[in-house]
C-alpha cells in the first residue's frame, strides 16, 4: 500500500491549508492518499525571511512524525523554506512549490510572471530563480501588496490579481503565470478564466510532481 | 472518460517504443491510458538534426489522426522533435521528453549530466539547454559513441553507461542523469542501481508531467 | 568559377522574394553570383513554429537541386527554419538571417532591440536567443501586430515601425535595431534615417557573413 | 563609541572561534571593537544544509542579545545560514562570509576556485553562487574530503588543501581561491605562500568589508 | 608605518577631487592615510570611452610617481580606467570604483540600480557589468542627462537624481542603488535622506574595501 | 571610388603586419582596397592590459591620420584595444579581431574554443567574452605559453597549436577554435588541416565583417 503525500502547510493557518486540500481534489484520483497539513508552530503567513527560516525546525520535527506513513513530502510555503534540510532528513521525495512551481512553468511557456504577495517578497523569489539558474525566464515578479491574512478577503484579492497578472502579461511579455503564495490557491480557475492564460497553483504543481517521483521510484536520492 | 496520453516515438523501430512502453508500466496506476505509438516514416533512429526536422510533419500529421481520442501527448526522442509545432496544432498538453527531463532534473539535484548517443548529439543537447535559459546547471554531455540501434545490445551499452556516467558524476560533478535518448528506457534502473544516483528516463519524466498536466486541466494554451 | 550564393526565402511570396533580391543590390559588387529562391510549397508567410517547422523538408529539398551550382546558402526567414539541418545536409556555408543579423548586431551596440511581426513570435525569438546565449543582450522584442501580408502595405508598416522602434530605442534602451521578418526589407532605409540608429535588415547580414566565409573557405565542417 | 563587530561562528567549537579570532587580529587596529561568538546550541561542526538551518533560530536569539552592544554582525559560517533572516531582524550592517568572500573576491581575480570541506557542500555552494548571480566567474569547486572536526589536524589539512587548491589553479583556472570553511582561517598564510596567489579567508573578507560598512554609515535598510 | 591610499581621480577637476576627498572622511578613522589626487593631464570631465582610454597612461605615469609612498590605490572615475593595467604594473591592491561598488551593491540588496550622468555611459556599464558576470543583477541604469561639470549645481543635480533614483526604485525594482560617477559624491547623503534606500557612493565603497585588503595584506598578487 | 580599409596592427611587429596582409588575399577580390599599418610607438608584442592599454592614444592618432582616406578600420590585436575608443572618434565601421571573431564562431559551432599566447592572457579573455554576453558558449581558453615573439617559430608553434587545439576539441568539447592573437595569423590552414574543424583567424573574420559593413553603408553610427 502506497504511503501518504504530505502537503505540509508551514504556517498556522487552517484557511491556507483548506484551500490547498481543495487545489488537491483533481490529484486524488491517481490512488495516492494526499494529506495537507498545518504547522501550529508556525505564523499565520510567512511574509519575510525570518519568518520563512524560523518554521523550519519545527516543520523538520513534524515531518519526522509523519515519516512512517509517507511517501513523499511537499513543503507549500512559495519560499520552499526547509527544502533541501528536509532532503537532508528524509530519503523520500522532498518537492518545494516555488521550485516546483517554476519548472512546470517552463514546460508551458517561454517567461513566467510571478505574483508575489508583497513587495518584500520579490528579492527572495529572485535569489531563489537565481539558484534555480532560471532568472533568464523570468519576465517579471510583481507583488499585490496584500499580506496573507488579506488573501481570504476574496473579492479584494482577485481584483487585484487581475491587475498585477494584466502587467506581467501585457507589459512585462509573461507566458504563463505562477500565483506566489499558497494562500492563493482558490483563485486560480478564476484568474485563469479572466487572463486566459495558464496559471500555475504552485502547491497542485508540486504534488503533480512528487505523485510522479513516487510513482517512479525516484527515492533514497 | 479520460482520453489518451500518446507517447509518440517519432523513430520506426517497435523496439524503441517497446522500451518506452514498458518504462510506461508505473504510471498507468493513475489511471489514464498512456499508448505508446511508432512513426513509420521515421528513421529507424534520429541521430542528427536532419532527421529530426524531416520527422516533424509525419509526426504532427499522425497527432492529427489522434486527437480525438487524446488528453494530451509526449513527444518521445531527446530533442524534442515539432514540440513547438504541436503546441501550435492542439490545445491538448504536449510535453517533450529532453525538456520535461531537465525540468526534472532541476528538482533532484543541483547539476545535471547527460548521457548522450553520439558527440555529434551534444551540440543540439546544448543548443536545447540555452533557449530553456538552464545551461548554468548542466554539469556535462558526454556521448557514448553508439548510435540508436547499438543501445539494443544491452551488454555494451551498460557498460559503456556506467563509464560515461562514473564520469559526469565523478569528474564533472553532476548529482543527477538524464538518459539521453529514448532508447536507453530499459537501462535505467540498472544504471540507477550501480551508480548510486538519480537517473531520470525521459519518457517516464514526460509522462509523468503530462498526467498531472491532464488532472489539473492545463489545456487550451 | 565562383558558384551562387542562394538566398533562399521558405515562403511562397515572390514580393517578400523580390524586396530581399533589392536588398542584396550593395552586396553584388563583390563579385560572387547571388541568387534570391521562392519556396512554391511554403505558406504566404511563415507566422508560428508549426509553419517554420513544415517548410523543412521542402526547403531541404530544394536546397539539394541548387547544390552543384551553390557556393553557399542562406536562409532567409527570420526564425532560421532548417539551419542544422541545412548544415547537416551540406558542406557549404549555411547562414540563418535570425543568426546572421544578431552576431551583426553584437558589433554594432550593447544593446539590440527586435522588431516582431506578431506577439506570438516574441517566445520563438527568445528561444533562439537563449539557444545563442546572447539573452542578456537583448534589450526588448516587440511586435508590429502585423503578419507578413500585411508588410506590404507600406504606410501602415512604417508607421508602426517607428512607433515600435522608438519604444525599443527610447524604453528599452536598445542601441541597435534588428527587423524581425525578412518581409521587412525594403523598410530598412527609411527606419534608419527615421530613427537615427543602426538598423539590420537580416537578409543583407546573413549574405555579407555568408560572403565572407565563402571567401574564406570555411566549408567542409 | 562604536559598537562592537560581532563574529558569529554558528557551530559550538570554540576552537574554531578561536581561529577566526586570531583571524580578525590584522582589522582590529581599525579601532572598531570585534568580537567572536560561539553558538552553544549549534551542532561541532556544519556539513549540510538541515544543520545550516537548525542553527537559524538560536543564532538570531543570540544577536538580539548582543544588539544594544552592536555595531554589526558577520555570520561566520560558509554558507550564510539565516543571514537575510538577520537582514530582517536588525537594522544593523550584517555580513555573510560566503558573500563577502565572493565579492571580494572578483576583485582580486577573473574566476574564483573554492576550497570545500565535503562534497556535500558543492551543491550548496552552488546554490548561494546561483542566487548571488555570479555563478560564470566561478572556475571550480572541490571538496577536500574532510569535516570541520578534522580541519583541526594541520599536517593533513594543509597537504590536501594544497593538493586542492593546485587543481582550482592548474587545471579549473582559478586566479583567487577562497577558503569554503570558518574553520580554514589558520591556513591562509600557508596556503598562500605555498600556492602563490590570492587566498581569501572568508572571515576576514566579511569583517573587513563590515567594517566599512559600520564607518560609512550604510545602516538602517 | 603604512603607505598612504592614493586615491586618484582621472580627470583635472579639482572639485570633484574635493569632493571626493569629504566623502573619504569616515574612513581616516582607520588610521591609514588616504590622499586625494587630480590628474592634470584628464579631461575637465569623462564622458566617454575615448576620454576614459586617453587617461590611462598619464594615470599609470602618476601611480608610478606614487608607488614608494603608496599601500594602495583607488581609481576614481566610474568606468574604471587602466584597473587592470594598474594591477599588471604594481603589486599594491588597486581598486576600481565602479567594481567595488557593484561588489558591495551585491551584498546591500537583491538588484542594484545605477545613476548614470549621460545615456551614453550606459553601454560603458553594460559592458562593464557583463565582464564582471553580474548583469543578472542590476535592475536598471538610467542617466540623469547631465555632464560632470553640470553635476557640480546642487539643485538641479539633485532634483534628477530624485527622479531617476525613484523609478530605478519604483519602476525597475532596484533595492540599493548606485552613483554613477565620482563627481556625485557630495550628493549620496541627501539622495540616502530622500529615496529611503541605501546609497553607495562609489569612492567611498572602493576606499573601504581598499583599506580591509591593505589591513589582510592581500598584495602581491 | 571606395575608400581603403585599414586593419591596425597595434604592434611594431612588421612581421605579424606581413602575416596579416598575407591573411587579407582572399578579401581583396571583393574589391575594397585592404592596407595593413604597423603602429611604430608600439610594443613588439602585446601580452598584457597595460601593453594593450598604452597603444590606444598612438593608434587613435594613427587613425585620425588615415580616416580621409578611409572606409573603414580592423584592429588587429587580439583584445581589442581602443575598439570603443575608435568608435567615439569616427563614424567609419570600426571591428575588432576578438569580437569578431567570436560573432563568426557562433554561427560556425556551439561551442568555441580559444588558443591564447600566454596563460596571463585568459583572464582578458574572459572579461571581453563576459562584456559580449557570449561566456556560455565558450568551451574553453588554453594557452600555448608562447609569447608574441616566439609566434615566429613555426615548428614549435604548430606542433604546440596542435596539442592545445586538440584538448579544447576533445576536453573541453569546442566545435570550432578562435587563434587568439594576430600573430597566429600564418598558420590557420595547417591548424585546420590538421585539427579538421573550422579554425578561425580573428584578423579575416573582423576584415569579412567590415567589408560587408562598408557595402551595407551601416556608418555615421
Amino acid at each position: 500500500m502506497t504511503g501518504t503525500l504530505y502537503v505540509m502547510n508551514p504556517n498556522s493557518s487552517v484557511s491556507v491549508t483548506a484551500g490547498i486540500d481543495d487545489a488537491m481534489a483533481p490529484l486524488r484520483k491517481f490512488g495516492v492518499p494526499i494529506s495537507c497539513t498545518t504547522l501550529a508552530e508556525g505564523p499565520p503567513g510567512i511574509e519575510n525571511q525570518k519568518q520563512a527560516d524560523l518554521v523550519v525546525p519545527p516543520l523538520l520535527a513534524q515531518a519526522l512524525t509523519l515519516e512512517s506513513k509517507a511517501s513523499g513530502y511537499v513543503i507549500a510555503c512559495f519560499g520552499d523554506p526547509g527544502l533541501h534540510a528536509m532532503r537532508d532528513q528524509t530519503d523520500l521525495p522532498v518537492l518545494g512549490i516555488q521550485e516546483a512551481a517554476v519548472m512546470t512553468a517552463l514546460t508551458m511557456g517561454q517567461r513566467f510572471g510571478v505574483i508575489a504577495i508583497l513587495p518584500g517578497s520579490i528579492p527572495r523569489h529572485l535569489r531563489a530563480f537565481g539558484a534555480m539558474g532560471v532568472l533568464g525566464r523570468c519576465a517579471g515578479d510583481r507583488a499585490l501588496g496584500l499580506g496573507v491574512a488579506e488573501l481570504a478577503n476574496p473579492d479584494a484579492t482577485v481584483t487585484r490579481m487581475i491587475e498585477v497578472g494584466t502587467r506581467l502579461r501585457d507589459e512585462d511579455g509573461a507566458d504563463v503565470l505562477i500565483m506566489g503564495c499558497a494562500g492563493m490557491a482558490q483563485y486560480r480557475n478564476v484568474l485563469q478564466d479572466r487572463l486566459q492564460m495558464p496559471i500555475i497553483e504552485p502547491c497542485q504543481a508540486a504534488a503533480a510532481m512528487a505523485l510522479g517521483r513516487i510513482a517512479l521510484n525516484w527515492e533514497g536520492f
